[in-house]
Parts: structure tokens; C-alpha cells; sequence
């Protein structure tokens, strides 16, 4: 793909070439996300970050990336604060929007939502989730986790076995995940789940369609034996038709210590998309686990920095300018990442 | 007017020479608003962006313009968020405020709130939006679009034929455009409303006394004929006694593509204040418009950028030094602006 | 204590030497607080400013001061916006944030949830305000104003008589203050308060074990004689049982213009932690005080923004680096700041 000027809507844009694209820019942008090299390459540039459903996490994490490549943010957080209740199509709003920055970042409960205002919107827009459907970034930095992870150990994602763990059925971020794999080689999948919340067939099928080993299963003990990867989720509470609905499924496969130790090969990966719910009827994963080295959860959020300047890096065509307006950083850094 | 250091709080304050200086610094400020050139003359200045009622556009169309010129946006976007809740004055409220920052844009829904918090500030504020009174840096943008949409057609803002549709009593920017015209010379209006939304006497009467011509009708088709520009407005619903009341005028005068055609002259220009409901009950403008090139509400919006620009460039007085730190665009932009 | 990288959590971390260090850094921060030069020393850093409680003031004034240091600030406002909702520990939050900015101010309503966050963060973190518990900017903006008031008019803080008035059972900002000015020599409290709203002994205690005089009244007018600053605080409404309760006291202390002058010896100084009630009923500090010159209660403000820019500077270890990428302020700046 063309990445430049381009938007970033979902993950079937991305061929394994482009994914790599990426990957390498992204490792270029660790220095900068490390504070050890400070960029102005994108001094100037505005970024909208467009939140129209509540989020933390996402949002702070593309508004850093952006400031880290030196331009500013502009940002909305919340659906109230919008014309769109004053009756305003997306197309109007993706108009109007796209006179005021140099790129937009969008998210917005309603699926689809994205793509009809990136139709309209006249600078590149990333989706940072729309609803149920897509938010790429979130897989792309998932991928880039497990390669980072696998490399780590001596492998790569060829090859890969990884258990799939809890509500396959609404998590977003899983179907996204298993989407990109299917451009990989070689792929164990080892799908745990309870039967009412087992991963959509859509997803399966395209899996086994590129020869990828999918084994289904309601037993945690065993599911997770002989993974490399173990991608635990949260139930997607505000998915399901009601709350007791979702509790229902709350806490089912809990992965704490002891279980790890009694089932897993030495330093397989644990990752999650976040939030774990660590309230005490659901945590998914369990607190006796971080302090556990091969807990990679925070490790992907910080890979989401890198993940997402080089995403920005590549619209705005500026990938091979960040070295250029670049130097050291002056100010105290020690100890702050635990990331690579 | 002396601009330096001064509020800028109605239209009132214009005159039409300081009308001019506006417009003509926006015209200098287009190549950094259309992202061909980036400058720092504002680089460590900050804004107060104080909005105490929900905005998207118009709080980000200035936190943007703020941007542009270099400098960083400090940020409020509702009333609960403030000190103001547990009783705290304006004139407090703009003590304080004005100890942070080098200018403030203030919107409140109470009528004459960014007066008495700006005779109380210690920094310029620009009123953006005080409920139904003021918000002149819309007035300042529809007029400058105005120009520059006639100046296209070869023609000036003296001798203007306009066409004012819908809403034109409770239309903040309708009132507010009046006046602004009110400073031209021999301006024809047409005044096109429902009987019980006709636009109040105290403008009518001023606008008279100015020598224009003011022609009221409740009739769209015959109102918009021989018209340069169609200005149409959303039914002020938040204006209204109750909902019930507003939606009894959604969708009186809805003008389409076809109206447009069998009415009007050629390349009339089409504008609206924004946002407009795009509900299938009200839509003043359909979307069968969106294609026409005279359609020119994303342009007053980017236009909003450039005056804002103007404003705070001079109110700062910097003016004059917004080309000496400035340099080329070294991202990607192309295709970014519809305007001009 | 050594700030490089340190967490600013509590007022009990600082000895006198300390303050020192703090003050001495902010009386170099005055130029760029007040607009005359401007530095760049944080370029490129990133503050996340975490408000999970309503506050525009704090907020502002922290962002602000990160800005005027150089720096970019990614901010949230609000504790809906935050995954803590769908369950997320203070641990895991923490640890994600921390991965996207340079240091973290937060805010929460919860006593002691800093102090957690601060536990697992990888950069400083300084409390912007956990509940009743802690909000130590605030009082070394206090005792920093105290000291530059009590300079003004020949004195200094060793020997100074304190009248402090009000609700002292549940002002957090005043217990921070008495406990700070323990570490100075020979003061000499006055405490004006209702019976139920006196001072807790645990403070009072305290100042009586460093030799500090302790004078408990319920009287205004003997309480505020001979006294070089009064320090009036809000009935803490947020912190009572029930509004009514609350309302109980409101009201009780008011002081004005002619009780000021019919007690006070000349040049008393008044401060107030803002925001002060201006309600009717209410208004613990008149209106009728506004032009009193010795009213300092927005100096108090403007040097809450030299103290957080001197916590910043220390803590980053960047303070004896401000001045190398510093220059003139370009744009008009005239009558900013009543301060000094």
C-alpha cells in the first residue's frame, strides 16, 4: 500500500509487506519514545484526536505519539461536547473537522462511523475504534508485540502458537489480531473459551482457509500448555446485551502464578489488550503475576507509542525527516521504560 | 480601534477600517491555515481556550488558529469542571484565569458573562459566544467569506444582494452579520421567516436607518431570487420556550438542489452558519447541495481558521513578525483545503 | 531530600533546606511566569496531567507551567473518561500512563490513590490533590506567597503571626500550611473557627511541640489583631456529612473592608486557598476587599504558577538549564500580572 496521505481504517489494508513497513519504522521511533532522542520533525503539524466515546488510554496514547514527532493536539472527548447532537451528519463534521488539522484520529461507538467520516474528511484519518468493528492500531501493536516478544526468545512469528484465552466472541481486539496472523506462516491457534463466547466462525474460517491449526477448547489448563503466547481478554462487558448477561462470564478463566507455573513452557508470554478488570470476581489475570518478566501487558502499551508515531510517520511522509531536526534529550529519564 | 492588547468581546467595536485590517492580515495568514507554510512567532505564548458550554468546532477552530501561529492551548470544555460551582465569581474566575495564560477565548451561556470576566481579566479575551448575545469572530468570518466569495464573482460586499433564511429571531449569527453590513453600503436584504421567527425590530430598523433596502416574506422561492448570497439558518431549538415549540418551524424552509435551480441565478452563493441538522424532519440544507461548488459552508469554517489567526496576531502585535520565524511545510498536505 | 526524579506526594517529604531549594528555583522562574523572556528547556517533554476529580484551576495552573517550562501536555479531566471505570487497578494504570509522558500530575478524590499510583509509576509523580488528604503545591505556594508578602514589608517567616480562619477541621489546605510552617521558628498562630470546626488536634499538637504560640478563638474581630496575615478558607462544603450540615457555617468569618480596617494593624495581608464562595449567603471574603492592596489572593495564584514550574524544573533536573535556550518575550505582554 501508499501509505502516504492514506487512511488507517482497517486491518485488511495491510498486505505482510506494509506490515513490516511499519514494524521497521516503528523500531526507528524507539530512541524518541525512550527519551534518550528528542524529534521536531512534525513541528507545527496539528493532530485532531477526535474521541467521541470516553477513553483514556487510546487517546493519551495517540496524542503522545504526536507530540512526541513534535506537533501539537487538538482534542475532543466526549460525544456531548459535539455538534453531533445538534442533528450534524458525519459527513458535515468530517468537513469541517478536516479544515482544522493536519490529521484526524477518530473514535466513535457507532460501527462504521469512521469510514463515512473519513469519506469526507480532506486530511488522513486514523480509526482509534469504531464500536464492536475495527481499531488497527490496537492490532498492529499487538503484532508488533508478539514479534518483539518472539525475537526476544530466539523465534518469530512464523511458526507462532498462541492461545487465544476468555471472550473471543466480542473482543475487538482478538478478530483483529487473528486477521493479521492469518498473513503469517504457520500459526497454532489454541482458542479458549466457554462455548457461548468461542470466536465468531467469519474468523475461523479465514484462519484454516491459510492453514492455520485452530484448536477449540472450554479447559484453560490445557489450552494454554505449548503456547509461545498466551492472549488473555476481558469480557467485553458493554458488548453484551445486559450487565448479568456479561456476569455470567466474569472470572471463568482466571490466569494467576500458579497456574502458569504448573501449565506453561518456561517465559511464555502473557499479554492482554487493556483494561485487566482486577475488581475480585473478574481479574482475568491476576495481580501475583506482575512481577512475573514474561507479563508483556505494558510492553504493548508502550509499544503502542512506537506503533502509532510510525503509523503518523508514514501518512505524513516524514519517516526519513525525524532524524534530521533531532537530538539528545536534556532532561532526567533513568528507569522509565520497561519496554524492548 | 487599537488593537493591541484589547478585548474583543461584539461587533459594536467595529468600524469598517478595522473591519479591513482584520480581513487583510487573514489574508496574510492562508498560506500557514492552508499548511504551505508553518510559523512560531507565538512559540511559548499560551491560550486560555475557556469554553464553560459544550463546543467542538468553534473551541477547536480557535485552540487550531492559536496553534498555527505557534503557540500552546490550555483548555477548559465544561461548566462542571469549574471552580465556578462551588461559587466563585467571574471577576475571580478572571483573575486567576489571566495569571495563566497571554490571551483567553471565553464561551458562557449566560448573556453578558465574557463582559464582566474580561473587565476583570489582566489579558486580551475574545468573546466565543456569551448564549444569545455575541459571538463576533463568526460574525467576522461570514462577512470575510462574504468578500471573498463576491470578490470570486467580480463583485464587492457594497451592493450585496442577500438573502437571510429561517430562524431570524433567535439566530445569534444572523443578528450579529446585520450589524457587521450594516457598515457597507447600499445592501439589499431579504428577509425570508415565518411570521412568528421574524428577525427583531431593533436590527430591522438599524439596518433601515443605514439606507439598505430590507424586503421581509415568508416565502423561500420568491425570497432567494436575485440573491448573491443565501444565508440559511438552523432552527435555535436551545432558544426556544420548549422542543415542542422549535420543531414547529424544522424544516419550513428547506432548500434542495432543485429549489436552488429553478430559483436562483447563477453560482448564488449558499451559506449557513453551522452546524446544520441533517435529521430527516429539519434539514434546512439538503445533502443533494454537497456536490455544488457554490456551497460555500466548509469555506466559511476554514475561513474561521484565518480570522482567528487575525485576531489573536493582532491582539498580541505580532503581525508584522509572523513571516520572520517562519518556514516551508515539510509533511505531507496535499489536497487539504476546499477554500479560497 | 534529592529531587532528581522524585515524587512530590506530601508536604511532610520537605525539610526547611528543601523549601529553600524550591524557592530559589521559582524566584527564577519569575521572568517567564511573567511573560518578559521565554525558555525551551522541556521541548519535547510531556506532562500527563491526569485529573480523575473536577478542577479547572489546578489543572490549568499545572499545564500551564509545564508550558512556560517548554513542554507538551496530554491531559484528562474527568473520571468517566477513564478505564478505571471498567475496573483498572491504580497499579495498572499507572504503569501504562507512565509510559506516555515525562512526569504525571494527578488528581483523585480517593485518599491515599496517589501514593499508589505513585508506587507504580515509572516517572515522578506529583499529587495535585487526593481527597482531603494531600495537596502539597498548594501549601508551598502559600508559604511561598507568606514569604515574599512578609519580605515586602521587612519581615520574614521566622517570627510571623498567622491568623487563620474559617472551617480548620476540614480545609486540606490549611493543615499543609501549619504543617510546613513547623519548620520555621517562633510563629504565632491565631485559629479563628467555629467550636465544631476547629483545627484537629493532631495538627495543633504538632505546632505546639516546635514551640509555635497556638491561640483558638471563636471570635473574629480579637482573633485577626496583630496578626500579619489573615488566611481565610471556604466552608469545605464537599467534605461535610450533608449540605445542611455545611450550611450550618457559611457565612459564620466574613470578613470585609470595614472590619479589616477597624481591627487589623495596617498592611495585614489576606489570603484565601480559592475558590472563595461569592454567593450571598456565603462570601467569606467581601467583594469590598477587591481593591485592598494587601488583599493577595490572586498573587497567591500567580506564584502557585513559579512554585509548580520550580517542582518541575527540580525534579526533571533542568533548573540550572532554563536560561541557555531562553530569550525575549516578542509579543504584548503589558499589565499581565499583578504579582510581585
Amino acid at each position: 500500500m501508499n501509505f502516504i496521505g492514506s487512511h488507517i481504517l482497517s486491518v485488511s489494508q495491510f498486505k505482510r509487506a506494509d506490515i513490516e513497513t511499519v514494524f521497521n519504522v516503528a523500531d526507528q521511533m524507539i530512541p524518541y519514545a525512550n527519551r534518550e532522542r528528542v524529534t521536531r520533525v512534525l513541528e507545527g503539524a496539528i493532530l485532531g484526536n477526535m474521541f467521541f466515546e470516553p477513553s483514556t488510554r487510546t487517546r493519551v496514547s495517540f496524542g503522545c505519539a504526536w507530540n512526541l514527532l513534535g506537533g501539537e493536539v487538538r482534542e475532543t472527548s466526549e460525544v456531548k461536547a459535539s455538534s453531533i447532537v445538534k442533528g450534524e451528519s458525519f459527513y458535515d463534521t468530517a468537513r469541517v473537522l478536516s479544515g482544522y488539522s493536519d490529521a484526524i484520529v477518530m473514535r466513535h461507538q457507532v460501527e462504521g462511523s469512521v469510514d463515512e467520516f473519513a469519506t469526507a474528511s480532506r486530511v488522513p484519518v486514523i480509526n482509534g475504534g469504531d464500536g464492536s468493528n475495527e481499531h488497527p492500531s490496537q492490532a498492529l501493536l499487538d503484532l508488533y508485540t508478539i514479534k518483539k516478544e518472539m525475537e526476544g526468545r530466539g523465534k518469530q512469528v512464523d511458526g507462532l502458537r498462541i492461545a487465544l484465552i476468555g471472550d473471543l466472541r466480542y473482543g475487538r481486539a482478538v478478530h483483529s489480531l487473528c486477521r493479521l496472523l492469518c498473513l503469517y506462516d504457520d500459526i497454532h491457534f489454541s482458542l479458549v473459551s466457554p462455548p457461548e463466547l468461542k470466536l465468531p466462525s467469519i474468523y475461523l474460517d479465514e484462519m484454516k482457509s491459510h492453514g492455520h491449526e485452530c484448536l477449540e477448547s472450554a479447559q484453560l489448563q490445557s489450552g494454554i500448555a505449548h503456547a509461545d503466547i498466551l492472549y488473555v481478554t476481558r469480557t467485553q462487558e458493554e458488548r453484551f446485551p445486559s450487565k448479568e448477561e456479561a456476569d455470567k462470564y466474569k472470572g471463568l478463566f482466571r490466569l494467576n502464578q500458579t497456574i502458569y507455573t504448573e501449565n506453561c513452557e518456561p517465559n511464555t508470554v502473557i499479554m492482554h489488550p487493556l483494561p485487566r478488570d482486577s475488581r475480585g470476581d473478574a481479574r482475568e489475570l491476576d495481580d501475583d503475576l506482575n512481577e512475573n518478566p514474561n507479563l508483556a501487558i505494558f510492553r504493548q502499551t508502550d509499544n503502542g507509542v512506537v506503533i502509532r508515531m510510525a503509523l503518523f510517520a508514514l501518512i505524513l511522509n516524514v519517516a526519513d525527516q525525524v532524524e534530521k531536526t533531532a537530538r539528545d534529550v536534556n532532561w532526567y529519564t533513568a528507569g522509565r521504560f520497561s519496554s524492548q
